[in-house]
């Protein structure tokens, strides 16, 4: 057997040797070359569009498609046929680096780190933002201490981000389609968001991408939130209504916005997000960087040849 | 006896109560009014230095003087006279919100939130700040996963610190006058400053303000650190020589720096510190929050009604 590994991103393939399989690394920036094109399986990651299209109609040995992404979107808009070819994502390769970038976001947020560069880049002293202040103030969100942070969408990212919150002092909450205590934190659904919206400090979305998901936060539950509260955003775009958000921020009904993710990427200049006050724009940085793939490559590996059932299969 | 609290910050008394001791707000803004000035307890906080003068003349009962902040300084300069009167400090009242500043800061020269400001100031996209990108790519400061977090002064700070950082990855070490194991965490003497520094991908520096910590961190420690290291500083600010440090951000010997103190505060606009390449500047925000000062008055209050020592006595 073939596996084919991609050349965007360094991959230690010294930790996928020992199986009864060819390891063949390949350039995702061109078609498989037809020396490799009967290979059964393919490991991807940045892919051109058009690449994965052409790949779906020639690779007719195709057995198993590991991709690192954590959604398995591309492979399936390329037209694979998930009926005859296994179709893993890279689902967990990502919760600790997005995990990381939605503390920083949400300390960000909390110390205003924002504002202070605004000062910083006129040369003028932030003196208002320093100093000695108010500890935990009510009405405001200035620490994770004791803060109600609430996590929309409780899968991998959110139980990787939830300790470390707590470990700052914060109270979790999770909100997610089914309640449940997960990993420790109490988890409820999405009937109770009225009532832990209204006492949420920071609200970090991290839901996936879908009909369902689509303005989840729109004018009336950013009505719900405190006028303190601060809304972090690294799961879809689409979640949030961007029109609202702006309105929201602008009319000071809530504290601030973190977005790392945008219903239309790159982020057009026209938009109002870019000058809306107290919001934080990041380019869609919080993943992009697979952790651990060896590790779930060689584990689905393991599984593929002993004929069991893949993980992350979609 | 008499205690006197400020009203310079919001303190929960009803914690304070059931001691044979009367209790009485007063403005650090104004001199202690007569009525007042021979109380044997005084609570301090942000107090005006000719304010705190005046007391140390005029209260000829005082036995205890409670200071909120980290360190002693403002009451010794008023001239209380130490060798009577028992003094203690509000260390540990400011170690878990320097701590998360520390972290906030860390997270922001990782993730390069001030970058993005930057571009989103100007209306424009940071495309190359997102999107996929390699993880822990060598020669970088890009997360906390992995990263040799160097900890420079390994106090109650720092041991607040460590674990988070450990949480989410790092590698950290202290450095302390004295060697040895602290809460779990290995810290080496400075005489191993040389061989930690070169290994260090962020440096956070949390010295005492002493003669022997000014400079510390020059330009020849500076040129031990890798190319991409930062430097954060919630210490003091005169432990960094801050010429040295625009020499070497200028010339991209370090990686950047985020610091929260400076030799000089506010930091005047002339500074060339304002628009060094990759500074983050915090205008002595991370602490200035007693967090918990209730417990410790009373546990102190407690114990000299008792005639033992009291805790953070200098």
């Amino acid at each position: 057997m073939k596996l084919l590994y991609p050349t965007s991103l360094v991959l230690d393939t010294k930790s996928l040797e020992g199986f009864s399989v060819s390891l063949h690394p390949y350039d995702v920036t061109t078609p498989i070359p037809d020396d490799l094109i009967d290979a059964e399986i393919l490991v991807t990651w940045t892919n051109k569009p058009e690449n994965l299209r052409d790949a779906a109609t020639r690779m007719k040995n195709l057995r198993w498609i590991q991709s690192l992404a954590a959604g398995p979107n591309d492979v399936l808009s390329a037209g694979f046929d998930a009926s005859r070819i296994a179709i893993t994502t890279g689902s967990g390769c990502h919760d600790e680096t997005v995990a990381e970038h939605a503390l920083g976001l949400l300390l960000n947020g909390a110390r205003r780190f924002f504002e202070m560069r605004d000062y910083q880049n006129k040369g003028v002293w932030p003196g208002h933002l320093g100093g000695p202040q108010p500890d935990r103030a009510p009405g405001t969100f200035s620490t994770l201490k004791g803060a109600n942070v609430t996590i929309w969408g409780f899968g991998n990212i959110a139980k990787c981000l939830a300790p470390v919150l707590t470990a700052l002092g914060a109270k979790v909450t999770g909100v997610a389609r089914s309640a449940g205590v997960r990993d420790g934190f109490e988890v409820v659904g999405e009937d109770a968001l009225p009532a832990v919206l209204a006492k949420t400090d920071a609200l970090v979305m991290i839901l996936p991408g879908s009909a369902s998901t689509n303005g989840a936060l729109g004018k009336e539950r950013l009505a719900l939130l405190p006028k303190h509260a601060w809304v972090v955003n690294v799961g879809r775009g689409t979640s949030i209504d961007e029109d609202a958000l702006v309105e929201a921020l602008e009319k000071g009904e809530i504290g601030g916005a973190a977005l790392d993710v945008f219903s239309v990427e790159p982020l057009p200049t026209s938009s109002p997000l870019y000058k809306a006050p107290n919001l934080v724009l990041s380019p869609h940085a919080a993943g992009g960087r697979p952790r651990g793939a060896e590790a779930l490559i060689a584990y689905n590996l393991r599984r593929l040849l002993a004929g069991q059932e893949l993980k992350n299969l979609i």
